[in-house]
Parts: C-alpha cells; sequence; structure tokens
C-alpha cells in the first residue's frame, strides 16, 4: 500500500530539538491553531488550552524546569493545557455553580484532549516542513509551571511543544515491532521479551542521537533499565500538585 | 495561506458514527499500524500499546460499557492503553526489578503516549478517506475495560476509537473562538464569557447533529451546564481504578 503525503509526512517523523533562528510566519501559525481548533473534544467541550510563551525570560524559566536548554531557543513554544476553568465559569454566569468540574472525570477528558491537540498540530506543523520537539520534561515542576503560567483553578499543564524549522537532520529512531504492541481482543504477554527484542536492541545500537554523536545510543533493554532508576520525587507525586489546582481526587 | 492536502484533512475532521458494512482492507490497517509505530513516544520508551477488537462478543460487552450501540458495528475497534508492564517485564529480565515503573509520572507518560499515537492514527485514516470516532466512553466503567480485555497490572485503557468507511456526512461542528483558547504567557481570563461567546452560543444552533437530526444542537453554554449535571461515580473514582492496576498514586 503506498502512503500518502499526509502519511509520508507521518512516517518521516523525528524530534527536532535545533531550529533556525527564524520565527514562525503568522499565517503559518494561525494555520496551526486553526487545525488545534478543529480537533475532535470530548463531548465538544473544548475543555483544553494553549499558552504560547513568547517572552524570552519564561521561556528561560520553563527550560530550566525541563532541565534542557534548548527549550529556550524554540521559536515557538507551547504549553498545552488542561482547562475546566473557562466552561466552569461559563456555567457560574448561567448561575449553575458545576460542582462535577473538579472531578477526575473531566481532568482526563481535558488531559486527552490536549495531547490529541497537541498531536495534531505536530503532524500539520510537519507537513509544512516544520520541526516539533514534546517537552514532557515540563511536568519536572508542574507546581512551578503552573505558578509561571499563571493557571487559575480547574487547570492544570499537560505538554509542552517546541516549533520551528529544523536546524537538524536526525535520523529515523528505530521502534519495535508492532506484534509486541498491538494485541486481539485481550493483552498478551511474552514468554521472553528479551528474545522477541533482540534484533531490536542491535538496531538500536545503529542510531546516533544528535544529542551524544559521538557514540550510538544504547541497546533498548539497556535504555529501559536506566529510564526505569530515574526517579524525580515532584513527578512522582504529580496528583498532589493536580489536586492543588483543585481537582477532587476522590481517592478512596 | 492555502492549507496543504495533510491540513484539509484535518480541518475537515468530523466524528463519523456510522460506517459501511465493509472491511478495513489489511494493507490500510498495516499502515496505520505503522503511523502508530512512528509516532513520538516520551524518552522513547514506548509505553503504550493497542489492542484490536475483533471479536463481536466483546464489541457487545464493550458496547454495554460505553452506552453507545453504535460501537458494536464499528469495523474496527482499537482500545489505546497505558502500557509500562512490558518495559517492566524487560527490565526484570535484566535482572532489575523496577519500583518506579508503577510511579504516576509513568503513567502519565504513557497516557500521553496513547492520545498522541490515536491522533496520529485518526489524522492517517481521514486521510485516507476513513471516518473515526473517539470512544471516552469506554472509561465508564475502566475496571470492566480492565478485566475485558485481560489488562495485566501496569497497563490500563486510555481510549476507544472506532474506525470505518463513513456511511453518513455530518456538517463541521462548529467550535469557540480561539481567541478564548490561546493565550501569550500567562492564562487570561475573560470578564463575561457569555458575553464572549454570544455568537459562538448562536452558531451551535444552526448545527444538527445526526444522533438527533429533527432539531438543532442546544446553544453550547446551555450544554456546558447540561455536561456539568451528569455525573457517574465510576467515571470520577478512576484513580481508584488506576491504583487497583499497580500504579502508586503517592497521594499525601
Amino acid at each position: 500500500m503506498k502512503a500518502n503525503e499526509t502519511i509520508q509526512t507521518q512516517l518521516a517523523h523525528r524530534t527536532i530539538r535545533e531550529f533556525k533562528d527564524q520565527a514562525i510566519p503568522n499565517d503559518v501559525f494561525e494555520l496551526l491553531m486553526e487545525v488545534a481548533r478543529q480537533t475532535a473534544s470530548s463531548t465538544g467541550m473544548q475543555a483544553c488550552s494553549i499558552i504560547r510563551v513568547t517572552d524570552q525570560e519564561m521561556k528561560d524559566k520553563i527550560a530550566e524546569v525541563c532541565n534542557q536548554e534548548y527549550v529556550a531557543r524554540a521559536p515557538e513554544l507551547l504549553i498545552f493545557i488542561v482547562d475546566q476553568y473557562r466552561n466552569y465559569q461559563i456555567a457560574k454566569e448561567k448561575n449553575y455553580v458545576a460542582e462535577h468540574a473538579s472531578d477526575m472525570d473531566r481532568f482526563f477528558a481535558a488531559f486527552t484532549d490536549a495531547c490529541i491537540m497537541a498531536q495534531n498540530v505536530v503532524t500539520a506543523a510537519e507537513s509544512m516542513g516544520l520541526g516539533t520537539v514534546y517537552l514532557g520534561s515540563i511536568l519536572n515542576d508542574s507546581e512551578k509551571i503552573c505558578e509561571l503560567l499563571k493557571l487559575p483553578e480547574l487547570t492544570f499543564p499537560v505538554i509542552g511543544l517546541g516549533i520551528g524549522y529544523p536546524n537538524q537532520n536526525p535520523q529515523l529512531k528505530p521502534r519495535m515491532d508492532m506484534r509486541l504492541r498491538v494485541f486481539e481482543n485481550t493483552y498478551r504477554s511474552f514468554e521472553s521479551y528479551l528474545d522477541e527484542i533482540k534484533e531490536y536492541d542491535k538496531e538500536m545500537r545503529t542510531y546516533y542521537d544528535l544529542r551524544d554523536p559521538d557514540r550510538p545510543l544504547d541497546s533498548f533493554s539497556n535504555q529501559v533499565v536506566v529510564r526505569f532508576k530515574q526517579y524525580n520525587p515532584k513527578r512522582q507525586e504529580i496528583l498532589n500538585a493536580v489536586r492543588k489546582q483543585g481537582f477532587d481526587l476522590k481517592v478512596k
């Protein structure tokens, strides 16, 4: 099956961390926001928003939270957020105080909306020759992000996104076979994962990450161990930050 | 700025709930899974998976959870899931018992991965003339979904997706102006949201939902109130189900 242009764009996805010193034209940005606007949304509630960070001092502070200096240099820096605040206010103006606005199902619906909106923007950006980098690292300190962006109650940061014209050309990063990730009807586990990913482990060692171009990446299974050893209490305790933003965790 | 083909597809997004009685050819499905595979993934860990539901009895049961009978008729029904189980097993085979695999930052990273993968599949599907419907309703009873799909510890359902050839042609659903959703540097709230969405409220009343084609939809602000009045304890208490799947909520 021949991939059409859209799918060719999607299959060519790579993370771009270094951008040309070139702003994104206004009409291109507007088009990205129009794509964001038309993205599917849970029950049509449109309960997510975007903070466009243009202030350099703010960018620097966010880069500090991310612990990634390239974040400060991204020509566009967007933070996608859960936003039940807006609809809560709308209901309030209609004289309805929506106690359920703070429930975790609303949080997750909005969180999902924010993610799929971000991915729609990524695909649109890449289709116009732009590069993107997702910044899950904004959650290294979600309270700090809430404070910097002055996020009101019933909002919460989900993911950051850097966008710009690519100034690097990374290899396509190897992925594991979908046989290990797509299952029919019920979850399937495997006798030995290391056996199953033997070839993939090898393939990963042929990949050179431009952040460390002098040596190939470690095997996938070694990367897994290294990643699991990392921990950050502020990331792990994210639900306390969620609660601080006014959500009711309803944990028994 | 003229929208390219990809963006035209994205701007034409509508939810499709009724499909032709026509299977998706294998090569088309394979291409969708290849797009899923190449989707960005947090720290490259690929910690999400897909359950492809092909068994009609399973579809019926999931439709029951969703409380949407059309779910049972979707030619393809995919459930995207958080999956830290696979990498946990990989680490274990490497003699590392990853206590941090159950932390909530891993849960959210995988949840985000699952959502952006779903949206990438949606765009790819729509670019090939397929229609899609997101099913947030699988979380009406997430424990039941875990049970039906036999989801092991450290996995969790995120969102469902129905895919097929459209057998309906809905209007484009009106969305609020992005002026209300994109803010520069810090969150912006508005004096009166009802004033701001006056035109949008009107526009929404010109939209006919094919689920109830005899009358236009209610204004957006009225929809917000109606939606906030709905509640479902199993949805609200989703974090208890998350904990039951082995995640450590780390709530103080």
